[in-house]
């Protein structure tokens, strides 16, 4: 007998304000450190999932275009994560549409994973609770576990090689006057991978060992700047934040950037709009992009100041993002 | 009776290999690390000191330009130290030229303050040595110490506030195969001094308390790679030491950078180079240009493919420098 597995589900991105840089455990995708993230509305995956024994072989088809057999195998491995624990071994198929630029530094991959872990489960009716889910898309992308809630998420670096103990959980709702601006600088691909960057400075880069009680520091200054809700204290932070983790790169041997002549001339621009008594703070992950936290009250005025130098259609305004939810999938 | 005394000097430019970045005292301009440089040819300054009873005050013509009072001041205030060594109260008239783009990140206080220890010197008959002149000239500029002399060059750091125990001397002459291409990419002043950015990186960043121990493990790598003739080495070293300088600066809080547009994209052309098969290595100090180390040999070729990108005028191919001397003052 047939039976339809199928479910549907989007997730949105997020950026992490305190940096998840560095794992303990390749495989299991365990951090050095925990971090803490803004979920964003205006990214997002939406992935399906059909099991059946119709299908001879997993599929996978991303943006539309079906995926390579590479790809596919390494997708296909992590759904197998799922069927081991609902004990089938259905084939599947995974329909997937990123509204995210691909990797390009805003972590399309956290939205795709989290997406993903939520519709296996649900197809598969393995009643994971989002704490449980968040252990699953680690597993997937380390950020990815951030991925599972809303507003403001800590992730949660545990202990020792015991996958149960690293997961993310809510912090804050986020429901106050804060956005995030994403300044899209290249659509392009990343130069390098953040999973080769991240190795490479953990092996060469002689700051790297401060970097962990660095981010003990800063993880416990925001989460009171948080609570106050005290929106110039977080940016001031996060920003810091994120600089340390560029110069554990410069830093490496040998030494690589992520910035280019784009995001030096925006992180310009957001100093001066500052110094001009706008709220703003940037921050940057592992590609060029530039993102910064605002109120969203301030958002449209700094979007314009950014138009002076920049194309409409590189700057995106986010309000804060939702947990995953499901997706209507009656159409299919 | 009035007694002419008058001397003029030619002091080169330093570029350090393995930076000075922080002072443990400031008013004796005592470092927190030894360093190591290579004196320039293509750069330098020349300074005349006039001493006499006829002036009615301390004069300091720079470029051609008659210095303001508080410039002046500053250089009487120096010119001091030898004043009093000599027991004399004689006005000086100082008249400087540097040949040498103003505080854009190529050390024209090296050279600056170099030139004028000897011109002082030997104008007043102290007969100090070179060793002695170092410590003189690190009074004006830490760096100038390093400008006392030709080829690769070290600067002791020292110990405690003893003034007398931090001084440079020659270490190798660097007669082989040695060129340092300076690649001029802003001739405006500095953002803000090396001085600030100093203190401010010492103040505030976490990573430079590793600083001190990078520096005396890269010097002792360096001095063997000099002692081998190894340029290969001596440059990855060179390039390792000078982004983790710049990490300290990114790490600071709040964060700062030299880097502009153009210096990202020097950097990645002097990578591409050495890929294909070229030997060069890039440095930077505290401003946007990039120094290129490479072979003379290789020095034109490279010249060639920066000529793609930047103008003639940006590109100075410079053999390595000797240690400051007199020059004829009979034409004055």
């Amino acid at each position: 007998m047939t039976q339809a597995r199928i479910a549907k589900y989007q997730a949105h991105t997020n950026i992490a304000l305190i940096k998840y840089w560095g794992k303990r455990n390749q495989e299991l995708i365990l951090p050095v450190t925990s971090s803490l993230s803004l979920t964003l509305e205006a990214f997002y995956t939406q992935t399906q999932v059909e099991f059946s024994d119709q299908f001879a072989n997993d599929q996978f088809i991303l943006n539309g275009h079906p995926q390579s057999h590479e790809a596919t195998t390494k997708v296909s491995h992590y759904v197998d994560l799922f069927r081991r624990t609902a004990g089938v071994t259905l084939p599947v198929k995974i329909t997937s549409d990123n509204y995210v630029p691909t990797a390009a530094g805003l972590a399309s991959s956290a939205s795709a994973f989290a997406a993903l872990a939520c519709a296996c489960n649900d197809a598969l009716d393995l009643n994971l609770n989002p704490h449980e889910l968040s252990i699953m898309a680690r597993q997937g992308s380390g950020s990815a576990s951030r991925s599972l809630f809303g507003g403001f998420v800590e992730w949660e670096k545990g202990s020792g090689e015991d996958s149960n103990s690293s997961f993310a959980r809510p912090f804050d709702s986020a429901d106050w006057d804060i956005a995030m601006i994403a300044l899209v600088l290249n659509h392009q691909s990343k130069k390098f991978s953040s999973r080769k960057a991240m190795q490479h400075t953990i092996e060469t880069s002689p700051f790297y060992k401060l970097w962990p009680e660095e981010v003990a520091k800063d993880l416990e200054l925001i989460k009171s700047a948080i609570k106050q809700k005290d929106l110039k204290q977080i940016g001031e932070i996060a920003e810091h934040n994120a600089m340390k983790m560029h110069a554990t790169m410069l830093a490496a041997n040998p030494s690589f950037t992520y910035f280019e002549s784009d995001s030096l001339k925006a992180m310009e621009l957001i100093k001066n709009m500052r110094h001009n008594g706008l709220t703003c703070y940037y921050t940057m992950d592992a590609g060029p992009n530039v993102k910064i936290l605002c109120p969203y009250s301030q958002s449209q005025q700094i979007k314009e100041q950014l138009l002076h130098y920049f194309d409409e259609s590189q700057i995106i305004i986010s309000q804060v993002g939702p947990a995953p939810f499901a997706l209507d999938v009656s159409g299919v």
